[in-house]
């Protein structure tokens, strides 16, 4: 991460935490890595952000009906649907320290060095258990797998003459710098061991990539020393639990991985209690749960997540492909719908080897966050993989009666897939911005802004009325304030000079205030001072325009 | 439950599935107990009935903020709570048939018959191991503490005489006819026996208070013998998980059980970050999790449900009882606006002798459901036992600063606690019924019709083109239809008799049918049809008369 974003991302936290956005959970009892909980101002923007998904994703449409499936589901749903054997994650002890780690995100390098060999050195650093002489041997020896450094004629020939030798390896976790910290830390070898000769650029492999061989010599990133790492074993990413009053193997239930598979789970139900008709979509929001070995990134990788996932069927010979277009523009739509600017939009398309055999296609809408571009929404084509996985399991028909072709066939599914979390981080990253504007004197002054789409804004209007201590104000002011509170979320604020309730507005990211003015209750026409965020303009407004205005842009 | 009220249970139970309200959890894998899903009309129900709560409780009022705060949190939450050890209840084992009951929920009674002593048929039952002589002797010995039944002059001198005998035990599961099960049970004993003499009515007591040398000698309710039920003991109903890769004491923790304790936990962070001042009230909608050893009754107990709960915080120096009767008051009054019959509700006061040390009045608005009068809103007044707990076990201040009297204050709370679910299952029993209606024709016919209220109803308005294929009518319906459901919750139906689309809607609780006749696009004025669901009763309506119906109506 640069200093720039890296500065961001504190900025981010300290203004969800200043203004009651996002706290961490359990905060009294020093936290719970991986939790967080939401504030007044939060919980606003959570609800905004899953209503317009649930009003143009299931309301304004007509072949989408809407679900809420338990979190707790038979422990079946998750053999069938391949969670309980697959949904795991290469996990790393170090023994030493008692740390965990993803195998995924621990880098690890060989120090090689170009030079003439110091036989004592090499035979201390064997004696210290910092390598083997098979480990040694093996590196050294051509041809091997990993010779892409020492391909050139020139380093062939220092190899073989064993002018070229591998003295150990370092170890770094994932970060944007890993790769200087591996080169920093073979440095640092080299010094430590007083060995002579040109030190290779560093050639960073994961720990998935360590042979059984190297592992015992790699050093565990908590104590710098190697020997306490064990091999990575698969590590189930559900949280388990028991269900009655029995605990044993007959108990266990999971936390939903996922809301996905309550939505397979209830397709025949819809299908037998609704009037859907192929294509159609199955739509939920709620809470799932990953037992992340490393959360991070703030509400980006959490234990507890909240997704938006719509499962689309469609007829087996349908065209799919077609279909998933279709989605992908219908979601990088909505996302700018929701004010995410497209300079921070982009996609990637998976590989097709590293696709799972069912899978025909996936597409992730990324977005540029302070931390990297990362993963925002992920639209697969499934094919029928989940409905006929549930038909084998539970031995009840997957079947939708065609009326065309007067047979019964088992849907194919189109998923577009996104967490509430993800999307709410994006818009703060996207909207924040800290500025030099001029106060009413003409000095300049920093003002920090949240520039949320008026349909997300936690709140849409502030009603101030320019003086607290003056009746025919306040009262003006109270009742425009009750008028709009009826519909929308709107605040009253009448504390200190209007400049700064301004401001206080603009890192609450809503859109206009309102001020209730001397003109207001002097002049004909009962007019307002609308105030906007972005473009900071006043001018003056009525009730009923400020109404049409709610109206056009709150929806 | 007489017969009625079984009937109408089963009749809910039956739309909620036929209609798509609601599913059982996991149904192709047989179910799991206590878990339900809401389909597509039950999930609009539901997002309903929790946003009628968040604008009136949150958005509608200055003096609460909302809060989310996450499922699983920091286990020594708990502990401070005094979750961990007390949120308990007493559960019952069958060593033979492996069933669980809670004690509470299982009853039992003496077999007791005034009469000649047959001795042996006594001592064959006492060898036989369904009474013991020690029991036995302490039933007959006199005075004792269970002598209700025999406190008359002519029973003491039986009981003294030895005329009257104590045979055995009978026991059943609660239920509307746990006392007809028990004397019928008794009876059944009586005749088995050969006994003589008179049965007296039996008593009933719960297993919590069977003495332990009794234990042995009351029936397991699924063998109906004695000698295989275990003595209670407290299980705790908190669902347990493990947090992180490792799997020890320390990673243990609970699904929370409440939603209460995330506003307390939470409580220093929005004084700190957000304007509040007291009084105020932090609200929160979410998942709560307990495991109920005996789910039932639908989804009025159920293992995974939704509360919405608020937690108001005041002055300690504050009338308390005033503020607890207000807000009794409101929930009745929200109840009511919600449209609850007020006939259905009722209060009970939870007695002095029964609160926790802490507590200084519990009262429960009662609703009364087929399956008896129930809890359906508990307000308590906690005192400030919660945030006490919370200081004592995290040292962290739980404190606001009073500036009337420029000190900090540990302020107290009344807690208004409601279930989302509850409310769902009161708002169908209520709005159930079977009416006979006259159709076009004058023929009587029946309908099924959910009164629910507008502003709860899943679908608002539906649009029907009198006839499908009339091009003029259904484009008519269709632009309606687009310009309503930008704001409402609404269906297009085109499909059948106008009288069988009626019916479809009345059924789903559709407040309003419009139908798109020829007098709409061949007389001037473009007004429809407009069909009220309750009286059945027909009007022209125009378009803008229609929104501000909606208007008025749905918020």
């Amino acid at each position: 991460m640069s200093a720039d974003s890296s500065n961001l991302m504190e900025a981010l936290v300290s203004l969800a935490k200043r203004r009651g956005f996002i706290y961490q959970s359990s905060e009294i009892y020093g936290g719970l890595n991986g939790f967080f909980d939401y504030g007044p101002l939060g919980v606003e923007l959570k609800r905004n952000i899953r209503d317009c998904w649930w009003r143009d994703m299931v309301q304004r449409r007509d072949d989408i009906v809407g679900l809420e499936t338990s979190i707790i589901m038979h422990p079946k749903v998750w053999e069938a649907s391949g969670h309980v054997a697959g949904f795991t994650d290469p996990l790393v002890d170090c023994k030493v320290s008692k740390q965990r780690y993803r195998a995924d995100q621990l880098f690890w390098a060989a120090v090689i060095i170009d030079g003439e060999t110091d036989r004592q050195i090499v035979d201390s650093l064997t004696a210290k258990g910092r390598i083997s002489p098979e480990v040694m041997a093996r590196w050294l020896h051509l041809p091997r797998e990993r010779t892409e450094t020492v391909g050139t004629k020139e380093a062939r020939e220092n190899w073989v003459a064993n002018r070229t030798m591998v003295y150990g390896f370092v170890s770094a976790l994932e970060s944007e710098r890993t790769h200087t910290d591996l080169q920093e830390q073979a440095e640092a070898f080299k010094r430590k061991w007083g060995l002579q000769g040109t030190l290779r650029t560093v050639q960073p492999y994961d720990f998935t990539e360590a042979k059984e061989d190297e592992i015992p010599y790699i050093p565990s990133p908590a104590t710098g020393l190697p020997g306490s790492l064990t091999p990575p074993r698969a590590f189930n990413m559900m949280f388990e639990t028991n269900v009655g009053a029995m605990r044993d193997a007959s108990s266990v239930a999971y936390l939903r991985p996922e809301t996905a598979q309550g939505m397979f789970v209830d397709f025949k139900n819809v299908v037998d209690t609704t009037r859907v008709k192929l294509p159609f979509g199955l739509a939920q929001i709620g809470k799932s749960f990953r037992n992340e070995i490393t959360p991070r990134n703030f509400i980006f990788r959490s234990r507890e997540f909240e997704q938006m996932e719509m499962e689309y069927f469609i007829h087996p010979d349908a065209d799919w492909l077609a279909c998933h277009e279709e989605w992908l523009q219908w979601c990088q739509d909505w996302l700018k719908s929701i004010g995410l600017p497209a300079s921070h939009l982009s996609l990637h398309e998976h590989p097709k080897e590293k696709l799972a055999f069912y899978s025909r296609r996936t597409v992730d809408i990324m977005f540029k966050y302070p931390f990297g571009v990362q993963e925002l929404w992920g639209i697969a084509a499934r094919s029928d993989y989940d409905l006929q996985q549930h038909q084998k399991c539970s031995g009840v028909p997957q079947v939708y009666f065609d009326e065309a072709t007067k047979s019964k066939v088992v849907p194919h599914v189109i998923e577009p897939a996104v967490g509430v979390d993800r999307i709410f981080l994006a818009v703060l990253a996207a909207g924040y911005a800290v500025e030099d504007v001029k106060d009413e004197k003409g000095n300049v002054e920093q003002r920090t802004v949240l520039r949320l789409s008026p349909r997300l804004a936690p709140v849409k209007v502030a009603v101030l009325p320019l003086l607290k201590n003056k009746e025919q104000l306040t009262a003006r002011a109270r009742a425009l304030h009750a008028k709009l509170r009826r519909r929308y979320a709107v605040q009253y604020d009448d504390g200190g000079a209007i400049g700064k309730r301004y401001r206080r507005q603009d890192e609450a990211g809503t859109p206009w205030c309102v001020t209730i003015d001397f003109e207001t209750i002097e002049q004909p026409g009962d007019t307002f001072t609308l105030r906007e965020r972005d473009s900071m303009q006043q001018r003056r407004i009525t009730e009923a325009e400020l109404f049409a205005l709610l109206e056009e842009q709150v929806y």
